[in-house]
């Protein structure tokens, strides 16, 4: 049986990789972003299909899964990969702001995630997995507007690894612990070789953790260069 | 020199406790909430002044700060205390009142730690503190959208911990794990003694660490009850 | 060029499906353990080098180190695999079998991340991987004499991670957080199916993590079946 | 009733500023130590009683404990406080000096621990204090050896906190997050004012954790100075 995926927030660098290695998988793929014109290339080479989504509101992420369950049939695996990165010295904030970096970031996360969980509750079966980033697990000086929502995305993963892997669903955070190379080979720059996280390999883990076997899932997964101090 | 201290999100329960240890302490006392009439009878037994003020609107909480500045200086300490508690099963859940969850308990303790970041930064010293819960570290099932704002503020707490301690402000958040006690005595109800938390135990250590020297601050507390299993 | 994986600590269970994944993906394995007779089907099966080990004794890791090298040329894995369970109330425990537990689970594994460490920075690569186990991140009622030791193996296991990931050498820790199966089915069992760790599935993510590249290193993993509670 | 403090690992810094604490809110002192004669000045300021104990032989711990209670009662609160600080690179470090910091550090605290909650599962009632590190909590390159201990002391602490709570003992672990100043004033010092913990600072809030009421125990406290980074 040909599984679906479907990635929220596609565009360059992660999700490409990502989309890549599904549909080198056989993965039938959906990519979602608010802006698909820049996806056209990348839905060619990995023959999926796109969806323009704003998922800072329910209405049109409802939308974006009945259209995919109707084109593809309900997601296999849903990748909820929306964020922004609003930071600065607590005066200097602008309060509208941090209330939108917010949504961006974690009430979109939320609405990816109700509706991949009410498909996934229907099929039986699927996997739910969020993209972090440092600031998912540290609140640095000058990022609360960043930490806050990555922090908020953090719980609302644990939380759903804990109320829906009796489910069958496996829900999975990866922390991002350092900067992803957006090509593999920057001529001249300096600097220790894969410094830089590979897209492709987050790719490769993030498959590795949508295959593994129930009786030992994975819910979190932190990734770091080996060059990185943690 | 007299200390001002500023309850945000005052009611009964723990923050009645914080003023009354307070005003024992001789500080002066504001207390903000949504509605102030039921905070008459606290107000005149701890000598307090009240400030109507909803907490999720910036205008709203600048406005309070402004007061309170005027009319008893700015505040040594400020307690940010609002919450919500909305909950349920991922696929019941009400995406407008998830939204307005994170307003009540996140954005509300974003706008008040700014506007006493702001101002603290102008005094040069202060205390901001964050009541948390067992929420606030270990997602639950069924509580998505009561851990996601708890861990944003957690998020807010930690990072200005690291941005404001050496600008000598000292934050904190304290980790309420258990069921707080509205009364010391419930006649006839069953159970070990001392199971659910004293709001006067927790004000304890709330004023400890507002008086901790600054060579050995504490930025988390966990507070629970000696028969509460963790 | 063919790698080398030892495994100390090696019986049934877990270390026999990471010795037959490992061959399976074209390594050469050394299997060390106090007692080899009864590793000696598992040895011919992967077509492995066994080696009889104390690896509580400095000497005899040195001297298995050397042999393994001298046999089968510097490893490139290493599976420090020796755990005591000694458990019991705080008021029952015999201080000497305390000491001892330490000794078999986290000087061993000292010892042997020492010679591995040693062996690696010669050769300039290689993974040390540490089985860990709920008790390592969460110490329970009733096992100190567990938890002393196992939380110091993933100190540890962090400490060498951050000291060793820049001169190329990976190092993990494995949390595994529920029972293994040593059998996949076994009639008559009551309860959800794969409700038990499957070791095979636990190999297949021991080897992803070997073949991480060096970008995008995971140090810490667990695995859990999926109607295990956390 | 009198209360009956005992330190193991007594000594100059944080131990005299404990002792002295202790004596000035009533409390009578026993002063454990390898080498007692560092200890008659600190033992005349606080009338305490010294008791000579080799804190590594579960023998002699017991001979203490047997002792302080013969001489003065049941001791209602007992801080483990022995600490050894070997490091190194890992390709660098003597495995008997390993074994032997495990010893000093963890080995001792349980026998510490043992005696004092066998004390307080009599007499039904009592705290035991654990003096952590930063390293109790973060494992840093080169510090394997101390890092090792000093966690595995924190899963003691951890789960003899979950054991003994019921049991009306409170069990707490305190995280000592930078360097502690042995005098206040040093003459000529650069720096920023207070960037040392300051021992008595730290004294006042081992106190405070005391003297929580078991409503609302802490189990774990970190401390550090305003300056410090985290």
């Amino acid at each position: 049986m040909v599984e679906t995926a479907l990635i929220v927030g596609a565009g360059k660098g992660l999700s490409a990789s990502l989309a890549r290695r599904f549909a080198r998988e056989g993965m039938q793929l959906a990519l979602a972003a608010r802006n698909i014109d820049k996806l056209q290339d990348l839905a060619k080479e990995t023959n999926a299909r796109t969806y323009s989504c704003d998922a800072t509101q329910a209405a049109f992420v409802t939308q974006l899964f009945q259209s995919v369950e109707a084109d593809l049939g309900a997601p296999d695996l849903v990748v909820a990969n929306v964020s922004d990165r609003y930071r600065g010295p607590i005066d200097e904030l602008d309060p509208g702001q941090v209330r939108r970096s917010y949504e961006i970031t974690a009430l979109s996360a939320f609405l990816v995630a109700q509706c991949a969980a009410k498909s996934m509750l229907r099929s039986g079966r699927g996997s739910i997995f969020f993209t972090g980033a440092t600031a998912s697990v540290k609140a640095l000086p000058h990022s609360t507007p960043f930490s806050m929502p990555k922090f908020a995305v953090r719980a609302l993963a644990q939380g759903l690894a804990r109320e829906l892997a009796p489910k069958n669903i496996h829900v999975a955070h990866f922390v991002i612990d350092g900067g992803i190379a957006t090509s593999r080979a920057t001529p001249g720059e300096e600097g220790p070789p894969d410094r830089w996280l590979d897209p492709d390999a987050i790719a490769d883990t993030y498959f590795h953790i949508h295959r593994q076997h129930r009786s030992a899932w994975t819910w979190e997964v932190e990734l770091r260069p080996w060059t990185e101090p943690f």
